[in-house]
């Protein structure tokens, strides 16, 4: 079906357009005008791949979502087979930190997206329902690093998922320069050490 | 002078319109218009106090700042005296959550700024120092705790801070519905838990 490749092909490119834009200059001038411009299309080819600007971002936040699970893979298949839990939990915490640039474009779409989500109930179940599946997914991981005896049995799965997930806290500290990327990795490494330890 | 004291209290009445807007209706309704009618004056009168809505808004920030230190000066004076270093940073992290409603109103309006300063270095300089001071304090109050000995000595005073301030990351899931504010406090208690504790 080459019809429907190149349609996906085009609304990709339009969200890196859009990502650019979101990283380059900021949220504010994510319109579809200036989006149809970067990703040189006329506004009406753009408004043929997306009736408006809402289904635009929904798309361009997916495919964000989406590239950030294949930047994880990515990295997972380079750790050694079966690779420890620890590794895959810190590969997961890191590609959703700004520490180069296809993460930081897409830790700026998130970071965009959370706000205006605030004020729009369908983009916060959209992205709520997002981040309920990858909270879910670092728990199971936790319990089942657990069950294998890699993290002590008097810990609890659920807090330390939520302080696992607590650590995206970095992003925004590495955005403004208040943390360096070296010692943002350093604290993750200590915390994930710490919790990384089987029972005395 | 009881000129400049209406001055300022005009300008503080105008930031908390300004605040309002940001929690209930988002950052992009934050325009000189908007903020003026939230505000009850005319856009003249508003703009006698501030000549541009960079200056209103760099005023808005500082005076969430400074409205976010007093809210943990009060926590804090209602804890025993002298207080325990734990609940001197369990205060300073948990008043940076959107757990009440002032809180909710700060912490939106910082969510905001962080956006907006990624593409705005004047703006950057401002947070960034602001957080920076921040990050100071907390590293002092751990160090002095491991002096004291409430911490053990084989911790990392550098990493803990970095650790405790990424701890703000709960602002984001809680806003979001992802994690529930007690389990957000509840992991916050187990994390000083476990560094407030002395060397065995």
């Amino acid at each position: 079906m080459p019809k429907q490749v190149d349609h996906r092909e085009r609304r990709e490119s339009i969200a890196r357009a859009l990502w650019r834009i979101v990283d380059q200059r900021g949220w504010a001038h994510a319109t579809m005008r200036e989006v149809a411009r970067e990703a040189t299309v006329s506004l009406g080819q753009l408004q043929h791949y997306f009736s408006s600007r809402a289904e635009m971002l929904a798309f361009a936040m997916e495919f964000a979502a989406e590239q950030t699970l294949h930047r994880v893979e990515r990295s997972l298949s380079s750790l050694n087979r079966p690779p420890h839990p620890r590794e895959v939990l810190r590969t997961v915490l890191t590609e959703m930190l700004p520490l180069h640039s296809d993460a930081r474009a897409t830790s700026r779409m998130n970071a965009a997206y959370v706000l205006e989500a605030m004020h729009d109930t369908t983009l916060q179940q959209q992205i709520g329902a997002g981040l309920r599946d990858g909270r879910a997914l670092v728990e199971r991981l936790i319990r089942q690093a657990m069950d294998d005896g890699h993290i002590s049995p008097d810990r609890d799965p659920t807090v330390e998922t939520d302080l696992a997930l607590a650590l995206t806290g970095f992003a925004a500290l590495l955005e403004l320069g208040v943390v360096e990327p070296q010692a943002a990795l350093a604290a993750i490494d200590h915390h994930l050490d710490r919790l990384f330890r089987p029972a005395p």
